[in-house]
């Protein structure tokens, strides 16, 4: 299988010291991704592979090293959408799991299974008992402290410290780094999109943020007809303004204006920055990574945009010797969190014949039984 | 305070012999509503305690008397949209708090004040962090068995004892029936919604739907420039379509239609019934309630769709001397999930002096200390 990857870890602020690590982590990723195309997996597959590569690194707020919750403990938010199926499948403030998107694809794919008496699978899991469903999935489940991170924890001791002390706003330490996510295109046509994030420092047990809602982190819809372009986008930034924006869907639309680059950025002015949901929030902070893509021609858009000093950002594509990773930046003088820099490449993907609705049913139901 | 209020008892099918139980209850919780407006209560107060009552009730899957999940237990999901402030407030997959909506409220409220460090107040709070979080607002907490009836145990009962001798499908106990929802529209202009459920029965321990889901089971949108009409809208159905639909936002906002009702008919159909989102689903369920509002007239719409059986709905005005309630029928021989009924009535609200944005937070964080 032929494809396009593109991933991120995160809108926010990539410390020149880290960056060589961020990158190098982003060029892993990319290659577990194509790896998994290149392996006969579909963009489903080739988006877990690379998320859970992002997991399992303690410099992302993601999975194992996660940000802790107000109580110490790991909860992780993560989700996967399937443009073909449009089925989306998220899990919330789950702990012990420890590749919360391999529950969230897992979700996503027993959608296309009916339960008994006509009960409906569920498309968003929370807490125990989302553990309990990746546990009869026969996923990895690892004990709390596995979860934990010397960095984070850490991070955490020093939260704490401070926020008995003073009571500063806008601390470094709270911003919603380094959630990371992933959007694929593969040679059946096929887009896909996943999130997975830690969620913000010292949150309240049991909150659920941007990653486990529906068009908040992450968007796909596959082109019905061929014609119409296949569009995927997954988010990064503070959660609730993210869910309020429905910033995933939105970016993802945007994309299907004349000029794509243009709509990007008109849609994080207009929904983001100027959205009126967004009346009482002073910083915004948030980014996207889009693709746009073209099922005749193979060819295709990479973009992203963002309101945060850096976005760290990974792409491939299967004809690709080795992947590109680089740290996009708001230009200097620009305040964070009240403009957006929007930028991209053009991608090509060898396409195979294009697959028929019907055809997707059996695929996915074969993945099921594939992990 | 004048206003009028609307809610439903679900998009289902409401059987002959209880009918009457059904309107008497939504004719108590209209009054509720209208004694919180009268008494200086805004719209999201209104809307909270009109739910409060549906909640109370053992007849309706919200609150005490809910479907019992896959382990016996009551988990509800619900939330609440501020059209003023644009805040939404959700508690998912929750148990043993005795009105969830309270709850919701809470949460939309808090998103007013900051945190310390910069955190953000969460929008969406799930399973043991919703309750601890419930638990810290002082809101009435119970045992598990409390939130139990007799109803609601005996059901539970039946579908095991059936699960384990056929695998019927779609049969009526499982239908998500009788989730419940309100919407308000206040003297001074202020939309709110609000909806609560207990979700489907058997559902999986953590399982999340509508009624904690952006977009999905509640939307309020009050007018900016006091020229551009107000919207509210609060759906029930099967949670997962719902969601995938996106039908609270979809629906209140094709009210801004040339014309609401034709508007609301053509959302129902492009994007429930035929919405590519539910593709691989054949009998699709679900209804909204939902309003538009004049704030210079102070003229509006009531309007209702669904493709269930029957809707059971009631509204008052704070002029009306009683509430009216009536239940809604699909057409004899249409067959239910393939097309929808939809109905309505105009009201009017003697209106106040038009807010402004400044007053509406103060407002907010009064309404907090009041509970």
């Amino acid at each position: 299988m032929n494809g396009f990857i593109a991933l991120h870890c995160g809108a926010g602020y990539h410390s020149d010291s880290l960056k060589k690590e961020y990158q190098r982590l982003c060029h892993t990723a990319c290659k577990r991704a194509v790896e998994a195309l290149q392996g006969g997996g579909n963009a489903v597959d080739a988006v877990e592979k690379a998320i859970i590569e992002l997991e399992n690194s303690p410099l992302t707020n993601a999975g194992y090293g996660s940000n802790l919750s107000w109580d110490g403990l790991v909860e992780c938010d993560a989700s996967l959408m399937n443009g073909q199926t449009l089925h989306f499948g998220a899990c919330g403030a789950v702990s012990n799991v420890w590749n919360p998107i391999s529950l969230a694809k897992q979700i996503c794919i027993k959608q296309c299974e009916s339960l008994s008496l006509g009960r409906v699978p569920p498309c968003i899991l929370t807490g125990q008992g989302a553990k309990s469903w990746a546990e009869r999935m026969g996923l990895n489940i690892v004990d709390d402290k596995k979860m934990i991170s010397a960095k984070s924890f850490r991070n955490y001791k020093h939260c704490k410290r401070k926020l008995k002390r003073y009571s500063l706003q806008n601390d470094i330490q709270f911003s919603p780094l380094d959630t990371v996510g992933a959007i694929c295109v593969d040679s059946n046509g096929i887009v896909a999109s996943g999130a997975s994030s830690g969620g913000v420092s010292l949150k309240h047990e049991g909150r659920v943020g941007q990653a486990a809602s529906f068009g908040s982190g992450v968007w796909a819809v596959t082109s019905r007809d061929g014609i119409k372009p296949s569009i995927a986008s997954c988010t990064s930034g503070c959660g609730e303004h993210l869910i309020r924006t429905q910033l995933a869907k939105n970016t993802a639309e945007s994309l299907l204006d004349t000029s794509p680059v243009l709509g990007l950025d008109k849609c994080l002015k207009e929904h983001f920055l100027e959205s009126p949901f967004l009346w009482d929030i002073s910083e915004k902070l948030g980014g996207a990574l889009t693709l746009i893509f073209n099922p005749q021609s193979g060819e295709g858009e990479l973009l992203w945009g963002h309101t945060t000093k850096t976005m760290c950002i990974g792409y491939m594509g299967t004809d690709n010797r080795k992947p590109k990773c680089t740290i996009s930046n708001l230009p200097q003088k620009v305040v964070t969190g009240h403009k957006a820099v929007v930028s991209g490449i053009p991608f090509k993907v060898s396409m195979q014949p294009c697959p028929v609705l019907e055809w997707e049913l059996k695929t996915d139901t074969s993945m099921n039984g594939s992990l």
